[in-house]
């Protein structure tokens, strides 16, 4: 009989968007308990959050070097199992590697580490703890999005020959054409932000899409990135050509000046036998097309869906399910993970999806800089 | 500071949807906790089930009664302050009664009573109780549709001339046409389901929606319903034409044998000046339409929302919220009741709005069975 | 060999859209050649306009019944063998019958008569002249409504118990709320328009749509019209019930003041095993549900279409084909009927869907009058 | 007042689909006769297609040259004045060519000629007749594209900063992936069909469209084409990276192979202030966005666009005309230019589209066979 999962957060405190939507995703599958948490670096905003969402203060903790510290000394079935680490991205692998050398499971949000090579180290230490390590790529969680990935493995598509991501947002206008404002945003500072913007925030989310949905790799990338003013050190468009073995290529598009658009993920996938294809902002909603029969149009809850997609969503048909029930999904899955119980390997993204990830980010910045040609990836 | 309210929970135990439901959107904004339970008459499966769902057992009622019973013998401060009331039809209009009665403030599941009688009882014991009464129609949770209702109460549309909405779905096509299923299923049989299937499952909601966007009321109705075969004694499909004042008109179409359909609600909404139409299985996208102007599409979180849309969605334009979030926003609203808390009178629908809909229910009974006459509302 | 077919046309001169409309649809498959016509009641406007578009001025006649008197001295074989009537709405029948009885197949606009009776004889007329009678229900030629027929009929939704057909439009807000244009305008001065606006104009082609997808016929209705004013009386809006057999029901909508409505025909037809759904300002796309697979998406031009789909679209899938390839179809089969060659019966709407439209308005007119009561219809 | 302007028609005989929409495109404004013609290069077919579509025999002619030579022993006033080239592609330069050279004005199909270099002489030789040249990229004809061209003029957008075209067909699928029929087809020859197959076929669209709305020019470009088998030759997919100024960027993709595409034309114009996004397949819809407003669709008719858009449809709002009227809106703007009238330089493409069109199809294979370089364009 399942048990909840003793929860810990690190961040997420305050108006953090993200700590409301990992709060309510560890909530909606009754899988999880929060007992304890480093939810803001100032103490006292620590304890009034925690007091606000009604969580126990007795172990809010004042930092996260404390958390790991006061917990080790819980007996094991009280201390907390599972951590998510929501804080800055530049803590989120210190911070993870920290957690599983202690022996918690991680639950991380993105970026996983800073850079690549951040990430070959964790990925090691991760090896030798043998502890669940999910990495939040929230979109993985839709049901249609699994029920893609399902259908490619099934077969369906064929050999795959294309693939089409786009990961379009505008929300940089409103900053990038000011330049005092430019010149102060900490996402365009580098020293801050990294070393990509677009790419490494949202270019690397198509990325992973496209590797989730097909279970193919990029081999190889060339990549061409708009700065849009000489003044700003950092990529806010960039178009990425891929190869993803012989004669499979396709195009990676992200963009954070794409005037008016909000959340603009999409994904195609063409094959010999059929093609799908999927936007995130009608999420439930996936196009089947062939050359010779009508498009079909799958939606989540319907028996003719695989298994892996039916178990991310809990309503019948026609009652939309949206991102919190997307990442409760992933959170699900790492509570079976992490319960020792058997799941689907769609379920949740994993080390391997953060390392392929970094390298992808670094491979579009070296291919940039280097004039635009092939980067091989590993 | 807020602090969670001790929410009690009547049904929704084992495969439940609407158990999941309530269940979610009591967690999603950290403003309940459940402390008490009858999720089960039979109590070795409530016992069960709290424990698979991880709630603490020692308030885990073996019945109704008992539940009202021991937690009044509880201090005030650790008395459940809030019942959700889940079980089946019949039970409704009992426990609501009993709960206001014994001083709870109570969330109840649709449809509020079994007729328009203990409707008008329940508004009478709710009036002289003081308490909190929060009718679930879920779909006025989303933040497009209290858009709808804002913009319409600023005068967007002009006078409003005409309305039309349609809740359709197929799924009674799998049973009806089965002479043996149809006979069979407690859905189509009055003395368990009440005196409407179509129209007292779904059509209600229409109606509430077409109440609660305009803000006017239905004057007048006549109905013509569907029941397929001379051996079925229930509505599975109803179309009502509507006045709701001088030259306002309109039509309700319900339907439980729209092949293919699944969760079709949609509403328009015609005014002197604009339009507005909106559909529930793409609840993020809200149209204006005039005679002379570009189609504009409203959408979630953008600042050109009204307050009480904006407090409908907790992440940025394009981050897709579904129906558990539209609940969540009805508890939310009736958190803040609770609390005592300034709210918008459109965050939860009340006693009022489940009076109307059973004497809509019972109007457009009595008209189909009068032979499709006029029937006044009260 | 085919060889053109030689035309008149009655009307259409000027600026007039219908003119446009028909004139452009008769060239569309190298049928027809206009050789004759009366563009015009003002003999020098009828001269140029036959000049501005270049037509041989020779047989330019001026009036109606000088055509048919010029004409008739003719050698057959040079005479017009089928004339357009675009001419105001009371002059259709008069000029349809004289067609007739002269020996001349007609293409006849909408409304085929000012009531029911004009339409009764009209129908005796032609039965007794051998000719061939199109009306031009415009919407019956786009290859989706053709393909929708086919499939109905070859039963792939099964027994059909639901039809649910709109016609809305938006223009007459911006003359009926105000007074002095309402009571000037001639659309809404009964003594120039017929009996109705609304259901006249537009909603009797959502009545030919449901009779022309199903096969089957509407035997009773219910009409409630919306005025919207106490000093109009043309209806702007109206709702009719319809039923078309045992159990088999369903609804008519139509208004010229759903605001921002431009065109807006649409059709839902659900039977036991399957539904169709498609919109006039999609036209191109045609929506096949059922309660268990997934949408399907139908579009012009491919294999999988019906014979009478197939022949309706010219150019290959994904070109889109419009309201004047749709006319130019009905064009096309009357081609056909008029050469005496081999066409499946939704080639063109008849005589018969005239006479059934005319049954239809005035059922609804006399609905409405006597208080929203049933009223058979022939 | 104006006269049907003599046309001759060279190829598009027998069941040719383009043949078919020119011929209606030449008929739908009143603005064309079709005087003379070579429809086929067997003369008894020549003959017979003339008779079928009833075309006078007299002016048949066996063949292109004696065309030219016959027509000019007519009178000036009876001799064809403009001619429509429809022959395979690689006729089209030393046609074009012979009819400018003989004085007459020239329509012609896409594309232009064989290579930039027969371009830049048609170019020349143009120059020096005096005469029309239109070319057929028949998607600049549609209201709603010709709408984006005025408001990016007009500066709604504001400063350009990145386009995105695509042009996915699935067609190849078809014959591609068998190893005979990819051997055997035209298409794929290269001595048949020139250097490309999807950039010279589609992707030239594209660019053409992309030059037309943002009145921008491509500078330099970095393609990657895919051939699917190594034993095939000619591009059947490939992006393009294009760079249209200092930080103005962008990427054109192309396919064949995007299995299920039927006609996918699609672009997305991005600046400052706003952004434009249209779709071939849903050609009366245009979508206008911006980061803060609601997004608003456009639709052809209204009075709110610009007079180039206006000019583009014949019908109200709602009345969808397709790809037949928009090749007719290219032979409505060439017709006012042969009569010497004023016109909207976007009412019809020019030599100049066509020698750009060349000079991009040339960038893209020597970009992609020197190892995805960018290339410098004219």
């Amino acid at each position: 009989m399942p048990k909840k999962i003793r929860l810990g957060i690190i961040g997420g405190g305050g108006d953090s968007l993200i700590g409301v939507l990992h709060r309510v995703a560890s909530f909606i599958n009754d899988n999880y308990e929060i007992v304890g948490a480093v939810f803001n670096p100032d103490y006292e905003q620590n304890i009034a959050f925690a007091k606000e969402i009604d969580v126990p203060t007795n172990r809010i903790y004042k930092d996260f070097d404390t958390l790991i510290e006061e917990e080790l000394k819980l007996p094991e079935e009280d201390r907390i199992q599972v951590c998510s680490v929501l804080t800055p991205n530049f803590l989120h692998f210190p911070m993870a590697k920290k957690l599983l050398d202690n022996g918690f499971h991680v639950i991380c949000e993105k970026p996983m580490t800073m850079d690549y090579k951040e990430a070959k180290i964790l990925q090691e230490v991760h090896k030798n703890s043998g502890k669940v390590f999910a990495l939040t790529h929230t979109y993985t969680g839709y049901p249609m999005v699994r029920q893609m990935r399902e259908m490619i493995k099934n077969g369906e598509l064929g050999k795959i020959h294309k693939v089409d991501a786009r990961y379009y947002q505008g929300w940089i206008n409103t900053v990038i054409h000011d330049k005092e404002k430019r010149s102060s945003v900490w996402r365009l500072d580098p020293t801050k932000a990294g070393i990509s913007s677009c790419m490494g925030d949202i270019g690397v989310h198509a990325f992973n899409m496209v590797e989730f949905t097909t279970g193919l790799q990029v081999k190889s990338l060339l990549c061409d990135f708009n700065y849009l003013y000489e003044d700003n050190q950092m990529d806010v468009d960039g178009t990425v050509l891929i190869r993803m073995g012989e004669h499979v290529k396709g195009v990676i598009r992200g963009s954070q000046v794409a005037t008016g658009e909000e959340n603009g993920l999409a994904i195609a996938i063409y094959g010999e036998k059929g093609a799908l294809r999927w936007e995130q902002e009608k999420p439930n909603f996936l196009y089947k097309m062939s050359d010779t029969e009508p498009v079909q149009i799958y939606k989540p809850g319907h028996a003719y869906n695989s298994e892996l997609s039916l178990g991310a969503s809990k309503m019948p048909p026609g009652h939309p399910e949206g991102i919190f029930d997307s990442m409760a999904n992933i959170y699900l899955g790492a509570a079976k993970a992490i319960r020792g119980e058997k799941y689907n390997d769609g379920e949740f993204p994993t080390m391997e999806d953060g390392v392929r990830g970094m390298n992808f980010i670094e491979g579009t910045v070296a291919s940039h800089k280097q004039g635009n040609v092939w980067v091989e990836m590993d």
